[in-house]
């Protein structure tokens, strides 16, 4: 499966990279980073938008689609990309995130993870292969394996535990015959602990997975012990893989992961904060060092009358069409059509980071 | 002004009749419908989708715009088609009906009206020449005069003395010098009463406005009482004006009054219904008689695994692109896209209802 993943160029100033994924449904330019659909639709906007936007993969959640509309719904209606009629790349995770962040109930066991549903309480049980199973009804383009994730203030031995438990996971998932096209990816663990990451690293990668995630970060650990330990767990993973940072993350935080060797992201930031009237701008038109943005807070009362587009210099169809005042106005008066011009434009700004990012390792200034 | 109302055919078979009305901002096709952006947005939509919908014209309201962002934002913007990125016609109200439904407090002088905002509690005098001003700022196409709007069980004193306030606050707004381009309407009043509407329809008529409003209707009165009232009050209307029945309607109270000769209506029903669920569907592609349309209960456990279109001889965005199946996953999930996706279709119905309706005008057949 090597030819999928196409090397084209290492920095000479960092470890950033810039290649090309290619999916079943399409290529796509790394790094990258996926908008969130979780249940199906990225909130607020459709498939057309989001191409508009330059979306080139997206995320969605097998939690949410398990428990909602079911598996057997969104099979039969030949697959996710049909369902939501979304053409391009599909990342899907395992559900296991979920499972340890929203169910109120859920318990680990060796075969795999019982839980409550967060929706009605029914109890299901995870195994490895059923998270597989899950995601080739789906049809997504990259599967992940299911994964213990702890929380980032867990013990050394919690960590332990989870990361045995996740390797033990990963070796019977990649037992599985994946779908047509599909690629499955393997998520290491390790939490902030060096030796721990890199036995992950190193028994998640002797599996051969066709890309790995880093997981368990910025989980609620602190972010001076979360560097490190990413660092030390990209050196263990081979350099013709992609590799994802799973959860990430503040736009600065994309671009230090990306000098670090990261190709692949996603994170609900740009679109909570655009439902929340926090923008993101760019300073200038093409430098990304230093502080190379402002939130604005829209609510802001000097928006009132201020009949400028929010970003001159955005392509965006918010910036494009309506002003500050405008966009102001509308998240005052809680109409909805707020949510999507700001999702619109939090987006575009995220996926021309990426653009930028890659144009400037390509030009030997990043 | 007769100029900008082209009278094109009545129909021998009702009192139906298909015209234009040409405005500062483009023709208007008679008999039509207004999609509402009450604060200056139709809920979930933008204007390039009101556009391929079909729109032709738009209702905004005066009292929520001069509460919020209040007018001199708007003036500031260069007008509301400016401000709202909306380049057709709009229709503003005068704002009565809303201090009349809305504000907790108002009290009714001979000079105007005082009301507090529901906003905030603080209070304005709305007089008859303040609402023509307001609406020059706002730099609509078509004006409406303010109007007393009593509640649909009032007792005949209340609508006698309402009926007298209008006619005499109407000829006041009509001294007011119009902006360029500018239409305004008469609203004539009187309840269900014959002898208050003839009276209320005489006195405003005689004050030669561009058009005519019937308002009052479908504000709390039985119904079977409205349309003799209706009548009544067309009988005494000039035919070579453009006629508006304020607030309607249902899809069956828009044909029925289109045989009685409305020439145009705005109702929230349609945005408000798709906002819950509940969808429109033509029985059939060409004939408007009868029960003509069916309610989709979208979230109905009956349409789960449907994976045919809404309607599948509508051509609007939502029935192109998507299934009942995942219409209705989107309303079980809360997403917003839900939202869009029904107001969408729902207002494509209405406007297609109006075009069909034209056409059947013009070809005998209504």
């Amino acid at each position: 499966m090597g030819h999928v993943f196409q090397f084209l160029k290492k920095s000479k100033k960092s470890k950033a990279r810039v290649s090309r994924l290619k999916t079943a449904h399409g290529v796509v330019n790394l790094p990258n980073f996926m908008p969130i659909a979780t249940r199906a639709a990225v909130k607020n906007l459709t498939s057309e938008e989001l191409e508009e936007i330059g979306s080139e993969i997206i995320l969605s959640n097998t939690y949410h689609l398990f428990l909602r509309p079911g598996v057997e719904i969104i099979k039969g209606a030949g697959g996710l990309h049909q369902f939501m009629n979304w053409p391009g790349p599909i990342l899907t995770d395992s559900g296991g995130y979920q499972i340890f962040s929203l169910s109120k109930w859920r318990k680990i066991k060796a075969e795999g993870v019982e839980f409550s549903s967060m929706l009605d309480g029914k109890k299901f049980l995870l195994t490895p292969e059923k998270a597989i199973e899950i995601q080739k009804d789906l049809g997504s383009d990259i599967m992940m394996a299911l994964d213990v994730c702890p929380a980032g203030k867990g013990s050394y031995e919690e960590i332990k535990k989870a990361g045995e438990t996740t390797t033990a996971w990963a070796k019977r998932a990649n037992k599985v015959k994946k779908g047509t096209g599909q690629m499955l990816f393997g998520i290491v663990q390790g939490g902030i602990y060096p030796d721990l990451r890199e036995k992950s690293a190193r028994e998640i990668t002797s599996c051969g997975f066709d890309g790995y995630a880093l997981g368990g970060f910025f989980v609620g650990e602190e972010e001076k012990n979360s560097w490190p330990a990413i660092k030390k767990t990209i050196s263990f993973l081979p350099p013709l893989k992609p590799r994802y940072l799973m959860g990430a993350g503040k736009p600065e935080q994309i671009l230090k992961a990306v000098k670090e060797g990261v190709d692949l992201f996603d994170c609900v930031i740009p679109t909570r904060n655009a439902r929340h009237g926090l923008l993101y701008v760019f300073k200038n038109n093409q430098q990304i060092k230093g502080k190379f943005y402002e939130e604005v807070h829209i609510t802001n009362s000097k928006y009132a009358g201020d009949f400028r587009p929010l970003d001159k210099h955005c392509h965006c169809y918010t910036c494009q069409k309506f002003t500050r005042a405008y966009l102001r106005h509308l998240f005052m008066s809680q109409e909805v059509l707020a949510l999507r011009l700001a999702t619109i434009h939090n987006l575009y700004f995220y996926l021309s980071l990426m653009r930028r990012i890659r144009e400037n390792i390509k030009s030997g200034n990043l």
